[in-house]
């Protein structure tokens, strides 16, 4: 069963809202840019500055939580994302890649 | 620009619009489908037996289409769909593999 924040385990991840989840351009840069950086970099959801209101942040976030791409924990005042690489590998082996190896044109 | 029948070039094919069609459970399984049997398998939409109305099987296949992921074709009275294997695995190495390997549970 998914946590009180809505992060499901591991085994509980499901391929349709992960592909869900990654087909919105957004939330595909925010996965992109976190798994682009070192293994347990912890981001604000602002320091992505994406070009929404914060309440569409605060959705789109969620919606990478649920789907167990993304876990957020809070840290002093903050809420920090950060990516759940290896769940990730181990549920969905090459995904990430897929991503990082997105067409352009 | 697509074809006629909405069949965009593999250059045009999207990550966005493969991983929405691809989030669906049903134009999921006609995609694993088609990825299991030999290469160059055709088949009429309604082969797949797909639980639902005639209408909604023909939108997802013009999704499935619209994304890039199937080729349809009027052979006779009959409508068939391939599955674009090359195009896709040149343009998003590892994402057929990725649907092969979908966890059951």
């Amino acid at each position: 069963m998914p946590d009180a924040e809505g992060h499901p385990d591991r085994g509980e991840m499901e391929l349709g809202k992960v592909l869900a989840a990654l087909a919105d351009p957004l939330r595909r840069s925010v996965v992109r840019e976190l798994a682009a950086a070192p293994d347990g970099t912890a981001r604000t959801c602002s320091s992505f500055a994406l070009p929404v209101s914060k309440a569409t942040v605060t959705h789109h976030f969620r919606v990478l939580r649920e789907a167990g791409l993304v876990r957020q924990v809070d840290r002093g005042n903050s809420r920090m994302a950060t990516l759940r690489r290896s769940d990730i590998e181990q549920r969905f082996p090459g995904l990430l890649a897929l991503l990082a190896a997105e067409p352009t044109a």
